[in-house]
């Protein structure tokens, strides 16, 4: 069987010699080529998927996406339905993942960039904080860890995810209680899957149901927030701020507005990177069970898409 | 029994609502006063303790500081040696320093100036970022705490301390082994208590034994630190940086090289502050205790200094 890699993003170099590990495993070959892909079993993808690729690829039998979110892989029509599709769980990812968050409350909470004004001033202050209850919009691999971390760091802690979860510490609602959630938080941070029913979710509607003052943290995808919508309650004063690291468009355009926001601070979706040592872990495990007829680790839902 | 608050940054009132704990407990008196403290028994100080208290106050039996350090008493000579001395030990106090190192390190790591500066020029570059190994010297409530929460959070952890400690994930050093502590840190915590032995302990040459581009946070006391070594090793571009949230003066003077050199990020004693709430609780447990003639809680060792 032979594998193809197609990247926009890695240089397929380090993640080739990480999968030659059998016999079994034939060429590796990486996107674009010329080369005869007729022989190609695994198909490994970051992102997106280049027009054309999957018919070239008769005898597919498994996709993985190379980094936890599988949205470029699942509403690609290109994709025959009975293709098993899975992504990336990786511990470093998660604790990746919740550290940046960790980062964006406690800066948040210790009002970081007055601190950061009054040094360039000399101007000693001790300002003050407060204890704060955190939100967190999802409650899968990534939430979940988050959630957990920021309870054992001390955070009151609300979690919201489609149906009804069990976390200790953290009070959980579910999607008839979205409002129950957002009444009391002072950070909202979403890290919910993106799906036909969570882009755009984060709109004027529901941000606006949070407590004034609240603090928004956009770590999962850029199409789930509605743009015009956080700045206008930023303008409004209703949201204190927002820490975003993913956008509609990336990299974002150089014209767009969060960028010199002063209530917005901006990063090039660097909360959580997969690296090519950890998920290749997963992905030889995974070659592995192709080998020897096994089912698939992670493999994603198609019909709830994730 | 009467009890003495002697305070310059706190609002007496805070405390003296919290303590009227017991038809025992007589006035609470706030210094400076004319008044009669002859049946004061308890004595609580931050910071310092005023010149000429310790000896209006015939009936002592107990000392307290109102915060997690106790080098402002332990070294008084107005307090005879036979009166036990308190301090805080506060989960709040304990959790918001631990989340302070985590915000100073996370940062680092994820290079959070570098990111800022990008948004300001609209630069989007994904900076990588690698696993940090960190270092926290001072295994006591504070730094054992920070130690597991960094290890928790998918640090490597290294811990120093006089007398070996045993922490689970934690790669414990004694006084013994203080090179082999130091010379695979990416990041040194500086959480020891302050003792004649640790005033100054990091100088040029401790400091020089760190490998090469190590970060230093210091959360513990400003003079542990040689502030002129601290900067020469900047300069020499041996440290990369460094995070003080302390100083020999404090507030620290509008003419000190800190404040405006590039790589050093001030704060004004902020890690951890002690909120009246959560301390009221130990010293009304510590005044029952008192008044029913049981051992105090949380007693300093005057001899090692904490």
């Amino acid at each position: 069987m032979d594998i193809l890699l197609s990247t926009s993003v890695w240089d397929p170099k380090e993640w080739i010699e990480g999968l030659d590990i059998s016999d079994q495993v034939g060429e590796i070959h990486a996107w674009p080529t010329d080369k005869d892909l007729s022989n190609v079993e695994a198909l490994f993808v970051w992102k997106p998927l280049a027009e054309g690729v999957v018919k070239r690829l008769p005898k597919l039998k498994w996709i993985s996406s190379l980094g936890a979110g599988v949205d470029h892989l699942v509403t690609d029509p290109q994709i025959p339905k009975n293709i098993p599709i899975t992504r990336i769980v990786d511990p470093n990812l998660t604790a990746d993942m919740a550290n940046y968050v960790m980062m964006g409350v406690i800066m948040y909470q210790r009002r970081f960039l007055e601190l950061q004004e009054n040094q360039q001033k000399k101007h000693w202050e001790r300002l003050a904080y407060k204890k704060l209850k955190v939100g967190v919009m999802g409650l899968g691999v990534l939430g979940g860890h988050l959630a957990k971390q920021l309870y054992s760091a001390g955070f009151e802690v609300a979690g919201y995810s489609r149906t009804q979860k069990q976390i200790e510490g953290v009070t959980c609602y579910d999607e008839n209680h979205l409002n129950a959630f957002l009444s009391e938080l002072d950070v909202l941070v979403n890290l919910l899957p993106i799906t036909p029913k969570t882009v755009g979710m984060l709109n004027y509607d529901l941000l606006r149901k949070t407590p004034k003052g609240c603090y928004l943290i956009n770590v999962a995808r850029g199409n789930h927030l509605v743009d015009n919508d956080l700045l206008k309650l930023l303008d409004e004063n209703h949201l204190s701020g927002a820490l975003l690291d993913v956008f509609h468009q990336e990299p974002l355009p150089r014209e767009h507005p969060f960028w010199t926001h002063e209530k917005v601070m901006v990063t090039p979706h660097v909360a959580s990177v997969t690296s090519p040592e950890s998920a290749l872990n997963l992905l030889k495990e995974n070659l592995q069970r192709l080998i020897d007829g096994k089912e698939l680790l992670h493999q994603v839902d198609k019909e709830i898409g994730y």
